[in-house]
Order: structure tokens, then sequence, then C-alpha cells
């Protein structure tokens, strides 16, 4: 299986695909591939699935971890539609990616899940950085792990999460170096945005979080830091994927990283001013 | 003249006290001292008093930098009643102290404005930092310069003002240290009240603004800064006062800093969302 190949290339449709097509496209298998910088305008979600045996508690653990875990859409319990995220999402095959995880420990990686989808299957779709991130480019904010094309930084804390029957461990967090000019403007724009991680939760010293090192990430790619710039940390939606993990269900599912649902959800009716 | 004699105490009434009691306890002299602390709910007001001729400069001035100078009320010409300030304002006899300025240079502190009243002159109110120290408090985060008992410390910039005839100068600065979550809910907060300076202008770096040493302030006191903690700068309602002295012009008029006008424009107001 070559999750890397592109049957077709929808780099020049980016912007002007809607998320329908876009998911038709998924659908279909002509796209394959990490969705940033696609549909700008529109949410893309984090997807995690469990099933009905352990989705009061993983709702309560998502409600309870808001910042890490902001919530676009819960599915009816068997129901791979899910109508708050977009006309005729079809979660089984809607997702460029997925990765199976059993006992704790990814298991597989797929395509569609026609094998694996189970009637007690509750899906849950959270919201993700990117909306933020187009939000801040589009306010002239540089991104560094755009800049030098890496993926974001993340690290593991030692903020314990809201616990949640089998749900809990720490909050991973988002790091973004920026200017203290940048820093106070992003907090202003990703304010709006609590349904996709909201406001950053720390600003400096990275031992207040206790992250030994911002050279060396637990997730994605290091990024330079220069004189004078800040490291400003959101919540992330890889706490929910440990969280996921660390409960060590028998069975759950989640996205494959990066490769996320595309809702018709606009960035823009997410502001809650 | 003795600004610290306080014929009678309000200390205990700081909080139940109307502004207008308040107004008139200070034009009938019962109240001399700095206002700070005092109609917490309340907005205080920095005092600028030109002639006509640079008045429409002045009003330039701030509306051009409206960070350092979030203009409250503007007089009609040759008038000291303010209506938009509060009822029966009287910008003679309202002020606790007065700064007299010719040629730029301080030439006199006074109780009130009888003998220097001309019928050319123009009242600008600009917001006062008073306002969002308030909100942060309510908020609980520690306000350091209020631990230390000392004032806020506030340091000239290498920021040049947007220039307005005879008006122009460098930004000048308050800050206050904070950790990095009270930070960013000292953005979200101050964000919503532009008309009390808005948000900070800066995190970090004191450098990035021209300051050479954070432990000498140019105005106000040196306060500690803590490990972990990050200086964070607002735009401060001395840059009007120093703009105003930098015009050099014949007569001008300020509050005596720290000896505020209290007006009747509620804080919760003022909120822009």
């Amino acid at each position: 299986m070559n999750h890397r190949a592109t049957p077709h290339d929808f780099t020049s449709q980016r912007d002007t695909i809607t998320p329908y097509e876009f998911r038709q496209a998924v659908r279909s298998a002509q796209f394959r591939g990490p969705t940033a910088g696609y549909c700008g305008d529109f949410a893309q979600a984090n997807l995690a699935i469990v099933p009905v045996a352990y989705a009061h508690d993983f709702l309560r653990f998502c409600q309870s971890n808001p910042k890490a875990c902001p919530l676009l859409g819960v599915g009816e319990p068997g129901q791979w539609h899910v109508p708050a995220l977009g006309r005729e999402v079809d979660i089984r095959t809607d997702v460029p990616g997925y990765n199976v995880y059993r006992d704790g420990k990814l298991d597989a990686q797929v395509d569609n899940l026609a094998e694996f989808w189970q009637s007690d299957f509750v899906v849950f779709a959270i919201g993700c950085s990117f909306s933020f991130e187009d939000m801040l480019a589009k306010a002239g904010i540089p991104l560094r792990h755009v800049e030098e094309g890496r993926n974001v930084p993340m690290y593991r804390t030692n903020i314990a999460n809201q616990r949640a029957g089998r749900f809990g461990g720490e909050l991973v967090v988002s790091m973004r170096p920026m200017k203290g000019a940048d820093a106070i403007r992003a907090v202003q724009i990703t304010s709006r945005f609590p349904g996709v991680h909201g406001a950053p939760i720390h600003i400096g010293d990275p031992s207040a979080l206790g992250i030994a090192d911002l050279s060396k990430p637990d997730f994605g790619d290091a990024v330079t830091i220069r004189d004078g710039e800040l490291p400003v940390y959101w919540a992330c939606g890889v706490t929910p994927q440990t969280a996921l993990m660390g409960a060590k269900l028998p069975l759950a599912i989640g996205h494959r990283p990066g490769y996320m649902l595309m809702t018709d959800i606009t960035n823009a009716s997410l502001a809650v001013f």
C-alpha cells in the first residue's frame, strides 16, 4: 500500500476545490496524502473512533480537556455519517489515511475502514490547528515550520489531563516561535477560535511545561528559534491520540497524522466573537 | 502647597463613593492625592489641555497613535464641561493635581485652574491603564508593582509616534512582568478595551523596543522580574504627556501623574466585545 501515491494532482485546485469535492476525491482514491494547505477556508478534523462501551468516557475526556480536544462533531453510535461535519460524509472512506490501534499499539495503516467498521463504533471529530494557522498566515504572521518545510514541533508536557475512565495522560503541545508583537496578535486571533484549540496555553520558558529541550520535540520536527523570539505553545490534537493509545482499548481508530478529515465547517463560522 | 494633605480620608469609601461624589470631594479640596484604587469600576482619565490653535494637530496626534492616546472625550473649545466624561464635570476643579507647562517645561503644579483657564482651551481626556489593571486584578493576575507598592515602571522606546504638526516623539510603554499563561490571559482581557490602551504592544525582549535595561525605567519604579516571567509592555499615557512637552507650546496643561480625572464611564462599557 503506497500512501504517497497521488493518482491525480490536486495542487492547482487546493483553493478552488470544495470540501465535498475533496472528500469525493479521497473516497475514490484519487487523493492520497497529507491534507495541509487544501480548502484553506474550511476546518479539518482529527479523527478518533472508539467502541460505544468507551464512548461516554472519551466524550467526558474531551469535554474536560477542551483546549486539547475541542469537539467539532460526535456521531451517533454505529453511524459513519456525521451530518454536523459535512454533506454525505462517510467516515469509513473520506479520510485519506487511518491508524488502527489494538491494545494501544499501532496495528495497521489503512486507506479505508471497509474491513474494520463495527456497528458499535462512535466517531469523534476534533478541531485541528490547520484552521488557526490559516488565520495566522492571513494576518501576516510567519509560521516557522511552514517556512522551513517541516512538521510543527510537538512536545509532551508534565501537565496532567483531566482523567475520564481509562483516558488520561499528559497534555501535548505544539510550538511556534514568534516575535513578541506577533505572539500578541496570535493570542488575539486564536482566542476567537476555541473550536480549534483557541488561545495558546503558554508563552516562553519551556521548563514551566516540563519540556527539557525545545530542539528535541517528541513529535514532528525541530524548528529554528531566532534571537528575540518567544516560543508560543498551543494545546495539540495529538493529546487525544496519545490518550487513546494510553487507554489500551482492544480496538480504536484514528486518522493518520496529517491526513485529516476535510469538513464543510468554515473556519470563519467557528469564531466566537 | 502640600498635595499630600488629605483633609478627609476617603480610603474606607474607595469602592462605595460614586465618581460624581469623588469629583465633588476633589472640587471642594476634601480629596487630594493619587487616585489609584478609587471607584474601581470607573475609568480614570489622563488630561491634556492645549490652546485651540494646536488642538487640531493634537487631536490628529491622538487619532494617529490610538494605542498610546485612546481618547475618552474631547471638549468644545473654551468649555470646561465635557459631558461625555461625566455629570457636571468641571475640568478646572475636578482633577486633584495639575501640571502647567510653558514652552515645554513644567512651570507649576496647582490644585485648580482658576488662574490659568483660557477661553481658547480645548480639553482632551485619554484612557488610563488603571482601568485594565482593575480588570487584570479581578481576573486573578498579580501585578508586581502593586505587590511591591511601587509605581509601574515606564520606559521610553525607540518607536517613533506618528507625527502631527508639532506633536511627535517616541512611544512610552509601561511594563508588567508575568508568567506566560498570565500574559496570554492579559492579552485577551486588555484586547477587549482599546479605549484604555488595549492589548500589549510587545512581550519579551526589551531590546526590540530599544530598552537597554529594564532595571532602569525612565519613569516610575523598577520592579522584580522573576525567573520564567516575561516582561509585557503596554502603550502608556505618558506618551501624550511627553509629546505635549516636546511640542514646546507656550502654554499647555496636563494632570499631575497619578492624579487622574475620575469619569462616570464604567470600565465595563468600554469593552468592544
